[in-house]
């Protein structure tokens, strides 16, 4: 069992492909047709159908940029760096290559061999921050180990820094009276998700297990921001499972294949499953399944509304990506400069 | 009753200038003359002594700074800027002038009139950025409303911020794999006080009351990367009680004197009081005595170890600000530039 949990914009681009080819899925389409997006046996009504809200929100994004070209004559902009040839790699950049243009942006991509110097990849990184037609610089992790990341990052200017993950962006989230340029695209799906559902946030317990940089602690710090009352939960603490248990929030996120089981979850709960993790499974053609860090049977029977894997967070990450290049671009159509 | 919490650094010199005047004290300690650090008829083994441990790292302060002075040649310099005439910020700078000149700091400082200009006040802060006898910056807070607090401390150069409230410090304290250069220092004094007293905190349940950018938030933080399980709670969580109830470890921070009562303290957990707030008490000739945010005789009938107010955080906060502009002196001595 492999968890893929965590790594970048993974969650989004590994679930769309999975959804074109996972036998699962049509399976269960077949079985369940009044329930599309369900690939379970649990009411449509306690899913939260992360595919057809990031569709929803890809459409309003679509509308903004034609708006946007009609009124500045400006076509927001992504450039994605990616190095080397790993096949994960570069598939996600495929997708979000064509997430771009289906809403309407201009995408540029550099592809470097995995021999590239750091120094060349900075100079790469420089050019993107120098072009005014780039609002927002992805580049694709993880670099080959002789590059160090975290220069990497810090060196894509704060201004189209919209994956969020710079640290005075991360600073900004965490400090009140303050606001980020951009936040983190997949808690950023995470809150989203619940606000479009209209879970209340506000004077409700919260529970994020996980507390990784680019899910977790970000996810952590908006529901805080939200007013909640937040506890985050990590691989030390000793009784997880019952703080978990009284939260009315859970937002899984450990990357450990169906942790959180039923019993984690308070009745009436909200879960939303950050997680998506190849489970060996020998009835499947591949020889594998994809499951989330919820065991989702035992959880669903308990929540009142939670996220599928696949379908559920997943999309939600290229939308916020998506979101937050229209972001950038609107900024600069307004020649608004960098604040916090 | 006004309630003083929270305003910057007031916390060490309002106690240590409380210390000095406060007829509490006095009469407490004529009566219990075995335990002079504690203001309360607790026993000693109970107190954290915060003015002690203070002073214990101001001796060791004084030792770096006569062998840095030895080795390199080199004093660490504070430069602190008032602007008005506030009289309690008059007295937190005379307390932190006079703390640097007795561990062998220079000290540098700049007053300027109420209705300096925001553009005047830039002016002094970035000279003392380019000036290399300076390792460290304090604006005293608050200042006169027509100046942006936002504006002049992100103006500080990250490499001299020993208040460590600039985002990007704030930022490198929430993420993994990140250090800030430097941490805000009430909080950085919790900590220390914690682990001087070898309070075990990886693993524990840790409840921090209060989420401000200067003590409640990065005090979490500072929990988390020491593999506490954190919860803030905060004034819209509805059940504080009973959360801080379960905490082994509690960090009150939340500017109410005396809400923390002996029902929200767990038999044997720590009790950290960052609060200091005026409370009004005729039989005192100034018509008020000075308490924290914990009721403290209930609290420490059931705590294993807690801290007066006064003579316990507050002292604490002034070391660690001495110890922010030695690091950064350290730093300097070696030619580090600034990383994070």
């Amino acid at each position: 069992m492999a968890s893929l949990t965590c790594q970048r914009h993974m969650g989004a681009s590994s679930r769309t492909a999975a959804a074109r080819r996972s036998p699962v899925l049509r399976v269960v389409a077949q079985a369940a047709p009044a329930a599309p997006t369900a690939s379970h046996a649990v009411p449509a009504s306690k899913l939260i159908d992360g595919k057809g809200i990031a569709d929803t929100i890809r459409s309003e994004i679509a509308t903004e940029v034609a708006d946007m070209k009609k009124q500045y004559g400006l076509t927001p902009g992504l450039a994605v760096v990616l190095v080397g040839a790993r096949k994960d790699s570069e598939t996600y950049v495929r997708s979000k290559k064509k997430a771009c243009a289906e809403v309407g942006f201009d995408s540029f991509g550099t592809d470097l061999p995995a021999d590239v110097s750091e120094e060349e990849l900075l100079k790469v990184v420089a050019a993107y921050n120098a072009d005014p037609r780039v609002h927002g610089i992805l580049v694709q992790l993880p670099l080959p180990k002789h590059i160090s990341e975290k220069r990497i990052l810090d060196a894509i200017s704060i201004d189209k820094d919209v994956d969020g993950f710079h640290p005075l962006n991360i600073g900004c989230l965490a400090m009140r009276g303050r606001d980020p340029l951009f936040v983190p695209c997949t808690p950023k799906g995470c809150i989203e998700l619940l606000e479009r559902m209209k879970v209340p946030i506000a004077g409700k317990k919260a529970c994020v297990i996980g507390r990784s940089n680019i899910v977790g602690m970000p996810a952590a710090l908006l529901l805080q921001r939200r007013d909640a009352t937040v506890t985050m939960v990590h691989s030390k603490t000793p009784d997880a499972k019952k703080i978990c248990s009284e939260a009315d929030i859970v937002i899984a996120a450990c990357g450990v294949a169906e942790m959180v089981t039923g019993d984690w979850i308070k009745p009436g709960a909200v879960v939303i499953d950050v997680g998506i993790n190849a489970k060996d499974d020998a009835t499947q053609k591949k020889g594998y399944r994809l499951v989330g860090d919820v065991e989702f049977e035992g959880a669903a029977a308990k929540a009142s509304l939670i996220t599928p894997v696949p379908g559920g967070v997943g999309p939600m990450t290229i939308a916020m990506l998506l979101q937050n290049t229209l972001e950038s671009a609107r900024r600069a159509a307004k020649g608004e400069k960098a604040h916090h």
